[in-house]
């Protein structure tokens, strides 16, 4: 849902590609309001896991690109869905970008349900991971009667607390870290609020609408 | 799209009632996507044309809201597309709201092709109507390159020249008029153009994000 609903707030004429796994494409021909991006404008470009692609950029830019998808821990299937079923990494379910033009290289990793070793040593070092910065507390959501569910068990891990992103992230010297997807329960989001002045304080940022990253 | 796209971005468990007709229900049946509104929190209604239908309101509301949906004016079938064809008036195809609390009536038309005399008598002496206001003239898209279609073909009366928006209103004796559904190509979304001094000039308000309007 979140990474495709944009496309529908795109002009219908404008000129683009749509790179995504082919779990994702499918999502898109089930639905035919997709249709609305016209494919005499929008191609839509199949990415297989752990295939270095390089992206078609307009004639004239003065690097190249290349993405990399990559499954990261994910939410357990709804038929395993239990209280205490662990987090599980399955393929294509939850996945994570690597884009590098060859220089420098950040990943792009809006859910992620738990830090591996695997996935530490991948992010050691990066000049940017945006990463999954949905929930500050494991059961914020309970306690604020939005929903029945814990972070774990929608795939998420929290910001804070043991294991938390600010924990997994110490050491891996990744220069800048910026927080996305977050959920309106985590209050990070309040400028004034203890929890904002501690990501701050941790060397991270916060993403917000408009937000421009020069690397 | 304009008006179904929106369900996207709002909670997934909140609630709330979609008043539709059967023609846009079906949309929401054929595409997926929108299981998201969760139909433990969501139910979709169904309002036939020119049925003054009460709309269910939280316990405790201080007045009582009716809608109407009516066919406007609208965009000539596909089929029957040509560079000449008018505008038809078509059962569903495109329809205005009528809400009124009993005491104060608006009307919220996003698209019109064009002012019919019914039309005209149905919006006289309205409190409020937010109108069409995707184009400034009819040729406007072609002349900026953006699509070969003019306004009339896509359905959309312009809001300046003969038979615009501006000269169709005039003598209608509506109390506040704001335009809506502006297309990016519209000169009227910039604060210091010449038509946006001309709309405000003629009383017409152009509307925003965040909009908030008393009757």
């Amino acid at each position: 849902m979140d990474v495709v609903a944009g496309l529908l707030t795109l002009r219908e004429r404008q000129a683009l590609r749509v790179y995504a796994t082919e779990r994702v494409h499918a999502v898109l021909r089930a639905n035919p309001i997709f249709d609305v991006l016209n494919p005499e404008f929008v191609s839509r470009d199949l990415i297989g896991l752990n295939r270095p692609t390089a992206l078609a950029l307009p004639s004239g830019a003065s690097s190249e690109l290349t993405v990399e998808l990559f499954a990261v821990p994910g939410k357990v299937p709804l038929y395993l869905e239990t209280d205490d079923a662990p987090a599980i990494e399955t393929n294509e379910t939850t996945v994570g970008a690597r884009v590098s033009d060859g220089r420098v290289t950040l990943y792009f990793i809006p859910g992620c349900a738990t830090m591996t070793p695997a996935l530490a040593e991948r992010l050691r070092g990066a000049a940017l991971v945006l990463f999954d910065g949905t929930l500050w507390a494991d059961d914020e959501m309970i306690v604020a009667g939005l929903s029945p569910k814990t972070g774990a068990r929608m795939g998420h891990m929290s910001v804070s607390g043991p294991g938390g992103t600010i924990e997994a992230f110490r050491g891996l010297g990744v220069e800048r870290r910026v927080l996305i997807h977050i959920n309106n329960s985590n209050p990070i989001l309040l400028d004034d609020s203890p929890e904002r002045a501690q990501v701050e304080a941790e060397g991270w940022e916060v993403a917000y609408d408009g937000m421009e990253i020069a690397l």
